[in-house]
């Protein structure tokens, strides 16, 4: 299993010679994560955990304040239990890691390392649950989980990843519901709001479910290569799982009756969503909330700046951080301010702070945006207040032009020639009537590869119109695209 | 694997009767944790794992206040590469579980599910380190770990658990000696100011020392049945893993050389120490730093309360709330304040509030602690501070107590009669002259089930006396004690 790691790029490959080299030059270049000795595994280096530290305070702090509380269940699943709900068994099996010996001992029974926790949650929540008193469970879970993998993209697509897994049980079916989309809105805002990532939220078809689902919700975000990537899910399980792992509760009215079950979750894939959503040519461009340092102050190092252009910028430091503001200093002496510019750049810090004797003499500073590489000089005089707005202003800006390539790369065909031109490409979103069968979302898969992102919420109705791809009647308009 | 899970105690054992029965209804029956269908493996549950988040916020910000940064490392460890390190691989390959089979393949390579992280780490940081600039690397992870147990104790000795790993590589000798015991004053500072859990810091003895490592440290705490609790140890490991994962840097005089790394861990096991040492025959008592709820609200329901006294009660919370104090009201239909009062009370609640129509009539409300049981009327004016001032005095009130606890349990003796006389009761500490050999240390735990905690530092010199088990001339005054 052990395998070589490449020595990290010098250089990074544009984007318009090769999207995925590029992808994988900034991941590394940037010290966000790397390869590690073991197959399909990744290692989050500092910089890049620290982002991962930012969006679980996010999503955190959102759980809360709908009611959901944190707990922490096994990373081991004996293989009885992970057997006892068909569907799930099929979707998860051919991809799970097996435990098969403990210490010197062979196992009896082999463990299967959680691909998804459904089932042993399932298992604690039937021992937990007697009555309607007892519900609803809304708990929370951040955890490693494991889906073997023949491919490592950093980020994207790891043996073992991060993530967090929301299990709730309720009374009825209604609440179940309510509370599925309730978690889909808190991830599209979380999205949205925090990383400045545009979502389309929407219904998974049949064939894109989760394994075990009666429904199946995601957000859908658009990467700058023309690819979607499913940025998050939430699902319905209906009664699918308290069947299956014997959740029952006395009712209301005395009946015994089975709890109705959600699960939702996201990944460290965000991270990989953040970094193709806003990305360019210079490295990676991060949204303020979720930036490790939101400025990175440059002193220029003329004459006794140790003593005079430093001590100044420790001060404006101290007052940037007062406001909840994460700076840090560059202050090496090994580096030129031009090796550092060019770094913080390819780190994608949102703003850079130069301060040299000439600022001094005037009281004030450069500010360069990351975003629009425009620089401006700014009154040290309230600067803590200057900088907060331009943050807020490179975070909107950032979702407002991510919004925008989403608008120029979202086409509508009802055309299924015009469809597989476009998906020759880099194609984007395309909206087309379907009819909602299976075998049409399969060929139009293996045609063009492209799969039926989701039936997005709102989605106009397509009556009267043909399927684009067999020809019969229309039931929706579903947004394709190729896909992480 | 899978196991019954036996049903939740409804009463709880004294003390007195049975200490280890007494902490395992504690943890079940005030919901910190449950046994789970994987043997071995514990389920912590959220009141269990919102102590767990303040413990891990105390120690991350000392973390970060150090200079560490976090990031994550991979679940596996390809068998050749943990392979490398002799005495490591000795003391945890007996341990460790074995993933054979990923999907539907059998691997060509086991890998290891990590027991610690010293090897895949070190891995990195060979490829990370090329000159002293890089050095120090100050990396903390917080993971989970398994290493395979016989038996079940919650919180205290599980298959898989929850830890932080801290993994330190340093230019110089020095630098790695000051790094382990500035780690070991982080840890006993945590301890005693957050979990009020007084420690005896000092040096481990060569037979207890961690697999690999040149010197280990610890911080031991006294149990109320008399046993010690090494709550964390911090680890020279020299230039030990350094040359078995080849961590090579060019040094400032341009020579080749080894870099000096220390690794340091605290685990959920902590909690287990923080239920031993505060509680009582009521159950929990918890420490206001690492209490979910600071202070619970107990609504009295007389006449129309829901319109008088709930609304008082809101604003009273949402007072201390504004100052940081995390409070819970039970506003609960289905409860009594008697059962509620008990409840609370088993939880480990540092204090409760009561509020009724006669308060409400008299502008006050009655405070109750946890930890003296006493009652007092205080004026809702200026309830905050009040409240403030009370959970500070608590805090201290139980570091006092088990501070005075565990020196009404520390004996000293020269006789190895009166030795093995105080080992076979409820013993605390027991301070006696040892020779420095392992043959002696062995036949002690042999024949008294008391292990050398640790040489704490500053110990008094020995000089002139007898090892009190072998009668040659002993080199220091070890702490003894039985131990989880």
């Amino acid at each position: 299993m052990s395998t070589e790691i490449p020595d990290l790029p010098t250089e990074i490959t544009p984007q318009s010679q090769d999207f995925g080299r590029w992808y994988i030059d900034v991941v590394r270049r940037a010290e966000l994560a790397d390869y590690s000795p073991v197959k399909g595994c990744m290692v989050i280096r500092p910089y890049g955990y620290a982002i991962w530290e930012l969006m679980q305070q996010g999503l955190d702090r959102r759980f809360k304040a709908t009611g959901h509380v944190n707990a922490y269940f096994p990373l081991f699943i004996p293989e009885s239990l992970l057997m006892r709900e068909a569907e799930h068994v099929e979707g998860f099996a051919p991809q799970v890691a097996w435990v098969t010996q403990g210490g010197n001992e062979e196992l009896e029974e082999r463990l299967v390392i959680r691909p998804t926790s459904e089932t042993i949650i399932g298992t604690m929540y039937a021992k937990w649950v007697q009555s309607w008193r007892d519900l609803p469970i809304l708990i929370n879970q951040w955890a490693n989980v494991v889906r073997w993998e023949k491919v490592t993209r950093l980020f994207l697509r790891t043996t073992e990843f991060l993530w967090q897994e929301g299990h709730t049980a309720h009374e009825t079916a209604e609440e179940a519901q309510e509370e599925t989309l309730r978690m889909l809105g808190v991830y599209k805002d979380f999205a949205e709001n925090d990383l400045a990532m545009p979502v389309m939220d929407g219904e998974k078809t049949e064939s894109e479910k989760f394994a075990g689902a009666v429904k199946t919700y995601s957000i859908e975000a658009l990467m700058r290569d023309g690819r979607a990537l499913q940025a998050g899910t939430s699902h319905n399980l209906g009664q699918n799982f308290s069947k299956s792992y014997e959740i029952k509760f006395q009712a209301r009215d005395k009946s015994v009756q089975y709890v109705h079950t959600t699960s939702w979750g996201v990944s460290t894939r965000m991270i990989g969503g953040v970094i193709m959503t806003h990305g360019d040519d210079g490295g990676l461009i991060l949204p303020p909330k979720v930036a490790p340092y939101q400025v990175v102050m440059v002193p220029i190092p003329r004459g006794n700046w140790r003593e005079t252009v430093l001590p100044k910028a420790q001060q404006l430091r101290d007052a940037l951080v007062a406001r909840g503001i994460r700076v840090h200093i560059d202050d090496r002496d090994s580096q030129t301010p031009g090796w550092k510019f060019n770094e913080w750049e390819l780190r994608g810090v949102p703003l850079r702070l130069e301060i040299g004797p000439k600022d001094l003499e005037k009281s004030q500073v450069v500010l360069a945006r990351r975003d629009t590489r425009e620089k401006s000089f700014v009154p040290m005089e309230g600067l803590a207040g200057h900088v907060e707005q331009l943050l807020a202003a490179i975070q909107q800006s950032l979702f407002d032009r991510a919004a925008q390539f989403r608008q120029e790369h979202t086409s509508r065909t009802d055309s299924y020639d015009e469809f597989t031109q476009i998906m020759d490409g880099r194609p984007g979103f395309v909206i087309s009537p379907w009819c909602g069968s299976a075998a049409c979302e399969a060929a139009i898969k293996t045609e063009t590869q492209a799969t039926i992102r989701n039936i997005p919420f709102g989605s106009e109705p397509a009556t009267g119109k043909a399927c684009i791809r067999c020809g019969g009647a229309a039931t929706v308009h579903a947004w394709f695209a190729k896909s992480y």
